[in-house]
């Protein structure tokens, strides 16, 4: 058994995914999002894609079975293992523009977004070549007239989701900063290389 | 009266819009698609973005009074008029790729994403920095599943929709090549820019 390492409140890491390896992203306390990115190793500029994704799946509720696609049409994740099974595809990093936004009130927080970017600058990602992530364990249904609410995740103590790399990826994580996409609370996220 | 311009079937086109100019895309047969991208004029890496664009609107049916919004958060475009009020803003530009994948019998084709790349290569925009595009007039239905289905736009000849600049924009917009969004015809699409 691999160890499973942490990823401190409202923080976020970058690590090698090799083509074959499994990553499973923990939900130790519940209640809370990981924001995901995924880039080619050998090329940065294939990054996971939200739109290339949504084409091929044809679904914005991806799970078990579904697989995450790159800007240049290649399958790039492979959701193997999923207890929740709500999870959004929709919605980019929080950033201290959407705290602003959401939050005028609020402590100024990089989030997500400033997050990633730190921890995938010596990978060679720039801020402007970040993505819509996958955001695991978000709940963010659709209502029938199109509007998009931010509910707290469903996701308990202990859910987990496992990803099979299937090409030679840089993976971003993080815990989520933001206020509503986490019912108010900032947790940690583990996660796991196997 | 400025003078109205066609964009041939299958094909695209990329021009400067000036903030304070506006763009209204027509669709002069009925029932087919247009994908519109911007980018700053003057750093091409802030380029329309469907995440902050969700994020910032609440909304997946963007229509009169929604805003499309950068990659760095700032509003690119105002929706001024709009007389279909059924557009997309998940998919990506069709290409090789989703042409091989959902049309494997039918001949290749290089899509609006093809399209799109060769007209804002001169702008300086790279294939891999080619976001999802606002789907104009494109009718994608989500079911309460989640899943997307692809439909005929609903589109009438002459109908369209009407954008203000809200900063010095480079736009690119085609006239849809695939199959599922203009139920199997290529027609052209009209624009003017006031």
């Amino acid at each position: 058994m691999t160890p499973t390492v942490r990823i401190e409140p409202r923080s976020g890491v970058a690590f090698r995914l090799a083509e074959g390896q499994r990553l499973t992203v923990i939900d130790p306390q519940g209640s809370q999002v990981a924001d995901l990115l995924a880039f080619a190793q050998g090329d940065v500029r294939e990054a996971i894609s939200n739109g290339r994704t949504l084409d091929y799946e044809e679904s914005i509720r991806l799970t078990t079975g579904n697989r995450l696609w790159s800007n240049r049409s290649r399958a790039m994740l492979e959701i193997e293992a999923d207890t929740v099974g709500c999870h959004d595809f929709l919605l980019t990093p929080c950033s201290i523009d959407t705290f602003l936004h959401f939050y005028p009130d609020k402590p100024l927080h990089r989030g997500c977004f400033g997050n990633l970017a730190e921890a995938l600058a010596p990978y060679g990602v720039a801020e402007d070549a970040i993505p819509v992530a996958f955001n695991v364990f978000m709940n963010v249904p659709i209502g029938p007239d199109g509007r998009i609410s931010v509910l707290p995740p469903t996701s308990r103590p202990g859910d987990s989701i496992t990803f099979l790399a299937l090409m030679d990826l840089v993976i971003g994580l993080t815990a989520c900063s933001a206020y509503a996409s986490n019912g108010g609370s900032f947790k940690p996220i583990d996660y796991r290389i196997e």
